[in-house]
């Protein structure tokens, strides 16, 4: 049985447009459980960049909420498109265990295709070596570093205010509400 | 008696380097009531500026939870350094009451003088129209366009976590997140 108030980290990144290059903003939302905010943590990715893993890993481990943190959640497995992460080597990196959120059964044939048509093909094996795609409840998840059982835990305690984990929820909120001037669509 | 899931924004600048000229991130965190975030606003003011009243003004009136709103939060009078708000003007312009949060008993007679000695006197006016600073609990308000009774009130059921209102807490993390990568200090 895990604590109602485990800690968290929640990620995803703004909104940015695809067709300019630069970097775009990560939010990371540190929660105790799915309704105490702790803290907010942020960086910044490579649109269809190759640093996300990198990035994402120094922003979670040089954090003071580090000692306390317990799992990360990721909003999907890449951020600024395809800067694709390395569930693998952000768990051994921070020592953590990941859950990857996918809120519909995606069509990895069609993101497949698409990496190799913008040749990107060495994109596919990070997606491959996330895992099964899992279904628990009414969404679906990769998980790196733990069992199935935990993760149905760690959902359950912080989807208290929709179908996804809060910290991901508001890390969606916070991302796309500094980059349009207010929070838009659903993380 | 107000309902427990009455919708209130609390607005909170983010650090910035007062020896630059420039602009500052201006957050607003939508609450219902203490515990659900609903969404975020931000803006941008000039540091020291004249701007803050018309920048917070609009971010609000424009916002898609506008016709929810029943009240405005501010973490002081005053963002990005000396870019004091126009707090009668801000209640005027959203048709909305403002309460302006202040951790410590504020040395209005230091301020004056620093205004006085950087040529803004004009501020201070401002600053007194924000009407008389009242302890509430173990923090300082002023109140524009609102009974000390409905503020009382409002303060209890936002006040969730902390001695401060929920959504001027997390506007602050935020802020303080998205600038220095981590959130840091008390509202």
């Amino acid at each position: 049985m895990l604590k109602k108030e485990i800690r968290v980290v929640g990620i995803d990144d703004a909104p940015f447009n695809k067709f300019k290059k630069g970097n775009v903003v990560v939010i990371g939302a540190v929660f105790r459980g799915g309704s105490w905010l702790d803290g907010i943590l942020s960086t910044k990715v490579g649109i269809d960049g190759n640093n996300a893993t990198k990035k994402i890993a120094d922003m979670i481990s040089k954090c003071k909420f580090k000692p306390q943190l317990q799992c990360i959640f990721l909003n999907g497995i890449a951020v600024g498109g395809f800067n694709v992460i390395d569930v693998e080597e952000l768990s051994k990196k921070t020592k953590l265990p990941v859950i990857v959120i996918i809120r519909k059964n995606p069509d990895i044939e069609k993101i497949k295709k698409t990496l190799i048509k913008i040749n990107k093909k060495s994109k596919i094996k990070l997606i491959e070596k996330a895992g099964s795609v899992i279904q628990i409840g009414e969404i679906y998840v990769q998980l790196t570093g733990l069992e199935i059982e935990k993760a149905k835990e760690l959902i359950e305690i912080t989807c208290t205010r929709s179908l996804i984990p809060e910290p991901i929820r508001i890390a969606h909120l916070i991302a796309s509400g500094i980059t349009y001037g207010e929070s838009k669509g659903k993380a």
